[in-house]
């Protein structure tokens, strides 16, 4: 099989690079390790930036997502028994939209399916090859047997775990990494979110996250030591930990209901640079990783779509080298500054197991000054709607 | 003897409060375990936030700052090879005054001569008595006789080893406390500045700082480790590592001299609450000691005088309790904020040992965030020039 681009990873990142690639009259193929129903059976992200909104309308695959998403000008920051609100609109004259990835995930499926575009499902042992000729293609298992996609390029977007990554030589790899000394435990559950807008809590038992998937649909998290076990959280005892973490009107409005998903998951940045060998681009959570603070993960995977395909859109209508070659430090640009964020707002909200009395008051201070610094608010604002492409 | 206010300490913050009651009409004596010329030999800080300005004018000693003094409108921030200046009057229509510490002592003594009041200096073993009840006095050793003062308040402005803080019991007092793993070295030495502004290096050798005292003095600092001593740091060595930490251009303007001060000093946060103890209050150093990146130490002890000065004279003007009573907490509601910035200064410019790569590309990502964004620029020009009071 030939293609112009071969995409590993059917993802958002590459869903929507292959959709945008697709209209632009470029052909692609996606191809992905597990099946369709696997993927949208995942839990992730749903706080999305402008910049992926406008991408996905682009992709034409926003309907669903201005219907039914909703769409949020502010946050609150909760610590020290109150609840402070910061108005992203007003500050920024820009809103987030609170949409899950997997809705996301399955608009653009199904906008490829309409399409008539190709995903090759559960495709063993995928290995990129040849990227830094001029040949590159990728070969993979399937029904037993041994296939192969040639191409012009190859886009990465399968992922921290992926084969992506993996190879290129590790000589020509950096690597940046911080893994936090805590997880989140999160819920998901059929009840009224505590506040039509997300909080963001800090407390001197630990970080918690009200947040949501729709006005029905709840998602709850609670900072918790990476030891612990989901047998010994109980809904109830998950419920009372993330009372305590509230303010008191925030705490009395909780409404409980039984959780339908319940999950620890580890803190980590990691960015990987650079972000292109030859003919190979990592895309999304395959060249970076960053903490849910902040929800930056999606929308990051959104700007390098983005980069990437302002590249390869130049290089077939203009012949032009020139953005692909420029992919790698465009992306990573972007890619640090939400990288920064990510890391600050953790450090901000979360309890540090080392230090101590002063790391809780110096947080104390800062949401402090924050919230009533409007130069302050306005830079914790434009990052959280996310800076521009 | 008696007084209205006893003042243990004769450095700029004993010196001002001094002075503002003076010209408020309240009897005041200030008492030091040093002599006048020991004091005028130490080397200090040089940064003077607006309010300390207007608060050293109201105290009659603002004539030979202005004259002398060097009122700057922006710094520089110089990282990854370039070099950034924060326009600190455009963002806040405020300047900063640099003027020595020293001289500022000099001029609030001279000051005080004039007035005729008094202050004891060479004072041993003072001791701040009953200071809980309504009847306070100091005691202390002078010519082998032992002396007593009594009061109406005792103002504790002797620093972060005077006896003030040790004086009400442990169990009165919340400290909070973060040691950095580094020090600073620094020398003065004769020769004009690199730059007419102030600059902040950040450098993976590690920070280093380019200030002044005046047009031909100039102040360099450079991060080491608290293991080195000043005897292997000869004034060439020093200058050599402190070209390596500065953008290409500063290094080459650097004109070297003789440096005739040259020193170590660890960096530290610190803070003790409360602020007042019944009739003793803590002021500045006293209460509260800061990393010097970002010059808070001495404008944080001028906001502390504002307070409790403001809280006296409403004592003796108005005979109400109110502004003593408050003092304690409207002066650390402003610490915490200095000493929550001159930590961020401090995290943001300087080598951890802990943090490696992942550590300095944050840091240069910040950077660059901050230097590109109006809002992060606002943020920490408001926080430079000083919050208000």
């Amino acid at each position: 099989m030939r293609t112009q681009v071969a995409i590993i990873g059917s993802g958002p990142s590459g869903l929507l690079l292959g959709q945008l690639l697709t209209q632009a009259g470029i052909d692609n193929v996606i191809i992905d390790r597990v099946s369709k129903d696997y993927i949208l059976r995942r839990v992730r992200a749903g706080v999305l930036e402008e910049g992926m909104v406008s991408l996905l309308e682009r992709a034409g695959a926003g309907t669903r997502m201005h219907a039914e998403g909703l769409p949020h000008e502010g946050i609150s920051l909760a610590f020290d028994g109150r609840d402070h609100r910061i108005d992203l609109f007003a500050l920024t004259n820009k809103r987030v939209m609170v949409y899950g990835q997997t809705e996301v995930t399955h608009d653009l499926m199904d906008r490829r399916e309409a399409e008539g575009r190709r995903t090759i499902y559960e495709a063993e042992d995928v290995v990129p090859h040849d990227f830094d000729g001029n040949g590159p293609f990728l070969t993979y298992q399937k029904d037993g047997q041994t296939h192969r996609i040639d191409c012009d390029f190859i886009a990465g977007c399968d992922g921290y775990h992926g084969v992506s990554r993996k190879s290129p030589p590790t000589s020509a790899l950096t690597t940046f990494e911080r893994v936090y000394p805590f997880g989140w435990l999160g819920i998901l559950a059929d009840v009224p979110p505590v506040s039509h807008e997300l909080i963001y809590a800090n407390h001197p038992r630990g970080f918690a996250l009200c947040s949501m998937r729709s006005p029905t649909r709840s998602r709850y998290y609670i900072q918790c030591a990476l030891e612990e076990r989901i047998e010994d959280w109980s809904d109830d005892r998950f419920y009372e930990e993330l009372r305590r973490r509230l303010p008191e009107e925030q705490a009395e409005a909780l409404v409980t209901g039984p959780s339908f998903e319940k999950s620890i998951a580890p803190l980590r940045s990691f960015v990987a640079e650079p972000m292109r060998f030859g003919r190979l681009f990592l895309v999304g959570d395959a060249a970076h990783i960053v903490p849910p603070t902040g929800a930056k993960g999606l929308n990051l995977a959104a700007s390098d779509v983005h980069y990437l395909f302002e590249g390869l859109q130049e290089f077939y209508a203009e012949s032009s080298q020139a953005g692909v070659d420029a992919y790698s430090e465009r992306a990573l640009k972007r890619v640090w500054k939400a990288v920064r964020f990510s890391w600050s707002m953790t450090m901000m909200l979360h309890r540090f197991p080392d230090t101590g009395a002063f790391g809780q008051k110096i947080q104390e201070a800062e949401l402090d000054y924050l919230v009533h610094s409007k130069a302050a608010s306005t830079a914790l604002a434009e990052n959280y709607v996310g800076l521009p492409y």
